[in-house]
């Protein structure tokens, strides 16, 4: 790799007298870890340094905590970051993590850094074609709650499917846990969907939560191919982006979706992390809290979120973006309006509350966005 | 594992008429992800759903926020962690994490999920004897800064050995980058310090880097292995923690430093995730931002990270409390009154600033931490 560089984007929040050091403390933090003067070698200080390259007023600042804001661009040498994802967050935001005056807002990767992750290895179209599903948006729900035993995931999965839901995924709480163990919960809950499968004539996945370490994931992997599964839950904060990547890389048949546990609030910009970096990292689908939920996710940040998942990034698929947390089915046509057809709506809960009308609900979710088509 | 509960404490900022709902749908979120009328389960609501323990004002608030802040503390349920150090952040903290008015300041841990954790495979007892410094405080310093090829950094590991300081790290940035593999600097690191350990009788040891997905860490593994590395360096944050714990697992015979990289600022107590939770996965020393250098924590907050680091834990041996980010040798006497003697001190740049007299510096800074002796 060459001396290409990253542009990261910091939003600090200081006084106009103190920017400008602020601004280089964070260049040196997230380079050499060491004043510029004690840095003796020319190659490190040509190189690795990192670079201020603009100071700005921030104006976009609606957190509502007051107090002058800049966005200040450093560039960084794209060569620390090894190239893996595990470094690149590191380099982007490792130190500078633990300093509560500063937010990682953006970062722009150059060619190098953008050829050396494997991005979506399905994508949105690869999603598509596995449930069968090539213009309109596609429908997915969680099996909760977590304390349920294998059987009765099963029976609620065997519900979903027969309502035509594309993709039923785990509960992101759900586990390896004794009262409902991966190695018998999913083959349960895959030949559940398979049956009704074939009741319907469609192509319902599911898609089980990854969990715990390297060893027991492979078990877990390994029992998830036994299975006939192909789709796959994991949470990159959670699991470790290098770990989530190399799931990726090993296992690219499978269709991964991304959840954002542990993704804390606003000190990394869920645009970049969600939509850019984990899309990046390998995620074929970004699961996401929608606007008008549990969450509180402005519209203007779900959309980016969306964007980032869509927008052309090297030669990397578009992942799917999965706006969640708290939806509700007569929020469909809305939710279409604002991200298109290519979208995976996710309602849970809102299924569920349902009780004995809980199928009827999940037959008027599938119903109501195939009636919208492609928007 | 039987109906016990974790206690885990938020810090939730809103009006005294809302907090009642806002704990309540904190209980739900950190648990079975839906309404409580939509669980019908009765095993699940008596033994899953998360309950609101208490609420009181929090008077501890000084990050100058304003608003009133309330402790609100949960009871979940310890089978829902797997019992796993992934599943128990995601239970404590996933979701949550994501709503910015929420803070998880605190949790009590019963015995099941301590019993399940590793806790330090060797402790302050087992780093005392690896570097032979049975009472004094130990030292420590970093490699740095990252951009220099092997030779160079070998050479430095060189100087700080001849100094005498116990433990010598890489800096975190330090990684696998094509100037400084992992597997050339390693061998020439360990073997310039075991040259200068020749020639002093002391015993300093080199903890490298760790980075990357499991497979490349478990060729660093073996790298280090080869090398005869006792000692080594991971960012839990940044590698994952349930990978972090399957390291101490399968390599009890190496110490383990855990780096606060990606730890974030306030959304989870550093105490709390540093002190207690990354020696609960099994970190024998922990490196922390001191207060008075480049980080913003608190002397309080550091004084309660080397606490729950040292503090009785089950049957877990204890951590050694590592302040660090921006020390000067002046302050080892005021570093020692703070934390007595089972500390380490970790001083990086400043012995680099002093140029060419590094060496000299380096060995003050052994020599005042010796004739302190056990404060």
């Amino acid at each position: 790799m060459s001396a290409e560089r990253i542009c990261a984007v910091y939003r600090v929040r200081c006084a106009a007298d103190t920017v400008q050091a602020r601004a280089q403390a964070i260049a040196l933090e997230q380079s050499v870890e060491l004043p510029l003067a004690a840095v003796t070698d020319a190659r490190v200080r040509e190189r690795i340094v990192g670079r201020i390259e603009a100071i700005d007023p921030d104006v976009g600042d609606d957190d509502g905590q007051g107090g002058e804001c800049w966005r200040v661009s450093v560039a960084l040498a794209a060569e620390t970051t090894g190239p893996e994802p595990g470094q690149l967050l590191n380099m982007l935001f490792g130190n500078t993590s633990l300093q509560p005056d500063v937010e990682l807002v953006d970062a722009w990767l150059p060619a190098s850094v953008l050829e050396a992750m494997p991005g979506p290895g399905v994508g949105i179209e690869g999603l598509r074609a596995m449930v069968g599903a090539h213009r309109r948006a596609l429908t997915c729900t969680a099996l909760k709650p977590q304390g349920l035993p294998p059987q009765a995931l099963a029976e609620l999965a065997h519900t979903f499917a027969l309502a035509g839901i594309d993709v039923i995924k785990d509960d992101h709480g759900i586990a390896d846990q004794a009262y409902s163990p991966f190695e018998q919960r999913v083959p349960l809950v895959q030949q559940a969907i398979e049956r009704a499968n074939e009741r319907t004539g469609r192509r319902s996945v599911y898609a089980p939560s990854l969990s715990g370490g390297p060893m027991r994931l492979a078990e877990q992997l390994r029992a998830a191919h036994r299975s006939g599964v192909r789709c796959l839950l994991a949470c990159p904060m959670v699991m470790g982006v290098a770990v989530f990547t190399e799931l990726v890389r090993e296992h690219g048949d499978f269709a991964i979706l991304a959840h954002p546990a542990l993704a804390g609030a606003s000190r990394i910009a869920p645009a970049l992390l969600l939509g850019r970096l984990f899309r990046l990292f390998g995620a074929d689908a970004v699961v996401f809290p929608n606007f008008g939920g549990r969450f509180s996710y402005s519209r203007k940040t779900c959309l980016a979120i969306a964007a980032c998942a869509r927008e052309a990034l090297g030669a990397h698929r578009p992942a799917m973006p999965v706006p969640a947390g708290g939806m509700r089915v007569d929020r469909v046509e809305e939710m279409l309006d604002e991200y298109g057809a290519d979208v995976m709506l996710l309602i849970g809960g809102h299924l569920l509350e349902a009780g004995a009308s809980t199928p009827q609900r999940a037959r008027e979710f599938v119903e109501r966005v195939e009636r919208a088509g492609s928007p």
